[in-house]
């Protein structure tokens, strides 16, 4: 906390429409928003020595899945994770996804954990991090998400897909080489569930999409042919960024070559500047997208989008056990900011 | 991750009946649950020589809300907190909690910051911690929650009080001198609604309070007069531990000085073994209990408990994208080496 913190607006609590979540914005407890720096910057050059996801190291790996091209000189990797949290190898018994257990817990539900984690690796070489990569570099890695997600969907039991990139050591990162991983669930997991509810209360409140909808101005960063970057209205973290395709769009894997190139783009900028931003924090990217067994491929109320949270502090007991998040920056503060920044590319 | 991992169970999904929450438990990705141990432990003399909450400073401090015993030789002081998260100076405007706003965010809620952030300063002296104290001095830091909570409630914009504490730097505490925080809220968090609607579908399945139910003796820890401790069914991080009242009861306020003695000596024994076991891990505690405005003052189907969390590892894409959490220890594990691991008391 500063000694002096500045005259600040009073705190306020914001219920996003997309998330449902409540959080409370609390101007007091922090610096200026501008005075925000990453304490636990990251290092992307350490530990290369022995690095399993290294170019000719592959041997040091789980199976492969695919790579891209398809030959010795790889620019990307799909890979099994050599430590997954899901089993491929599980018989998963069809419809006790619903049975109670009596076992341990009575009415409590237990499903086998079945599913897959997968790796991305983005780049052959370990000094090189995914905002390095051209548009159309990082493009292709969001087709391998796409590619991926696509040959998961011949899988019965798999109900969700979550894509998530974690960069540094305090955001989860276990090996600091660029990668992103692909974990497919038995389950749709209760942040997706409580996202869909509330987009499709707003949907039908409003008759329109709540992402589709167009932003305020004071919440815009940058805006590109097919996206658009945004602090969100009520921001769970400080400098919280989501990337919203600017037509409906409710499956992540409707995406197209010329769109991931597009998205490429904006993701490379929007990671850029928060790294000049904030001293290139440690940070996590989501992919918030619809589950795989809805019928209705398009819903009218589901829109997919891409969240990118840095991590300047950790969670603490309030966190835990109210599920509000507490943040000190109001989103069009941080938005003007990132607006502002300026970095190379 | 043990470049050996024991051989282990197969990985399973299991839902939380209270929580609602899902939780995969993943041993594969884990060394033993006896090789857990925390890297960053506490040491509790450090930072002590100017610190606010100490006996003598008390001029340091934001105002007091009272202190026990009403003397200069207190024990225990409730203040106001110095960085407050909600301001107890706004206006509140009745009835504009259910109102949309539409300055930025459309359809998205808005309320104004109002409530209540106060520090519980648990001991006089810096280096004596919660465990330190007697079942009997806890008791007091118990009871001097309920009573700040009975104050609380003639607050009509007054929602939910939220109980917790933080120990230790990476568990969110900023000053190393024990303490605990009580923050009251003009919302019902989201974790507490999502609680009771699952506690509500149980008890209407079932016709019985789910923590009311006899639990199975495998997550039992330990037991006094009238509380149980338990490693929870689908405990969401690894070493979890809930107290909970053997009899029914919804609201934490309902505590008497009897039974709070009885829980001081419980909490400080699992605090203890959580020490001892985890080697001095940061960690939360926080207690769940009931909305203050429930007109049925006694719910059949919620059921107030304290919940404890050491910190053993962060947050990252995964859980921050699905809500889902990934535990390595099964909670039958864990609560089997609690249940044997002897503490000096």
């Amino acid at each position: 906390m500063a000694a002096n913190p500045p005259p600040t607006r009073s705190p306020e609590l914001r219920k996003d429409s997309v998330t449902g979540r409540w959080v409370i914005f609390s101007p007091a407890r922090a610096k200026r928003p501008s005075d925000f720096k990453s304490k636990a910057p990251e290092n992307p050059n350490n530990n290369s020595s022995s690095c399993p996801f290294c170019i000719g190291n592959e041997h040091e790996c789980a199976p492969e899945i695919f790579r891209v091209p398809n030959d010795p000189n790889w620019k990307l990797r799909v890979i099994q994770n050599l430590y997954p949290a899901l089993s491929r190898n599980l018989e998963y018994p069809v419809g006790r996804n619903d049975e109670p257990s009596n076992e341990l817990g009575g009415w409590n539900q237990v499903v086998p954990g079945f599913g897959f984690h997968d790796v991305v690796i983005e780049a052959p070489v370990h000094s090189i991090q995914l905002s390095d990569l051209s548009p159309s570099e990082i493009g292709d890695v969001l087709i391998a998400y796409k590619r991926r997600i696509e040959q998961i969907k011949g899988f019965d039991p798999i109900k969700y897909v979550q894509v998530f990139k974690n960069h540094g050591a305090s955001a989860g990162a276990s090996l600091s080489h660029s990668h992103s991983q692909i974990l497919s669930l038995p389950i749709v997991p209760p942040s997706v569930s409580a996202r869909l509810n509330s987009m499709k209360e707003y949907f039908n409140q409003t008759g329109k999409c709540s992402l589709c909808e167009v932003q305020s101005k004071d919440l815009l960063i940058n805006e590109t042919s097919h996206f658009i970057s945004i602090a969100p209205f009520a921001a769970s973290f400080p400098f919280e960024i989501w990337i919203i395709p600017r037509d409906h769009s409710s499956d992540f894997d409707d995406l197209d070559d010329e769109k991931a190139v597009d998205l490429g783009g904006l993701l490379k900028l929007m990671l850029r500047k928060m790294s000049s931003q904030l001293n290139n924090p440690p940070f996590n990217f989501m992919i918030h997208t619809s589950p795989l067994k809805v019928t209705n491929s398009d819903l009218p109320y589901s829109h997919w989008f891409l969240q990118i949270v840095p991590q300047l502090s950790g969670v603490g007991g309030f966190e835990l056990g109210s599920g509000c998040y507490i943040n000190p920056v109001f989103p069009e503060d941080a938005a003007k900011l990132l607006r502002e920044v300026n970095v190379p590319i």
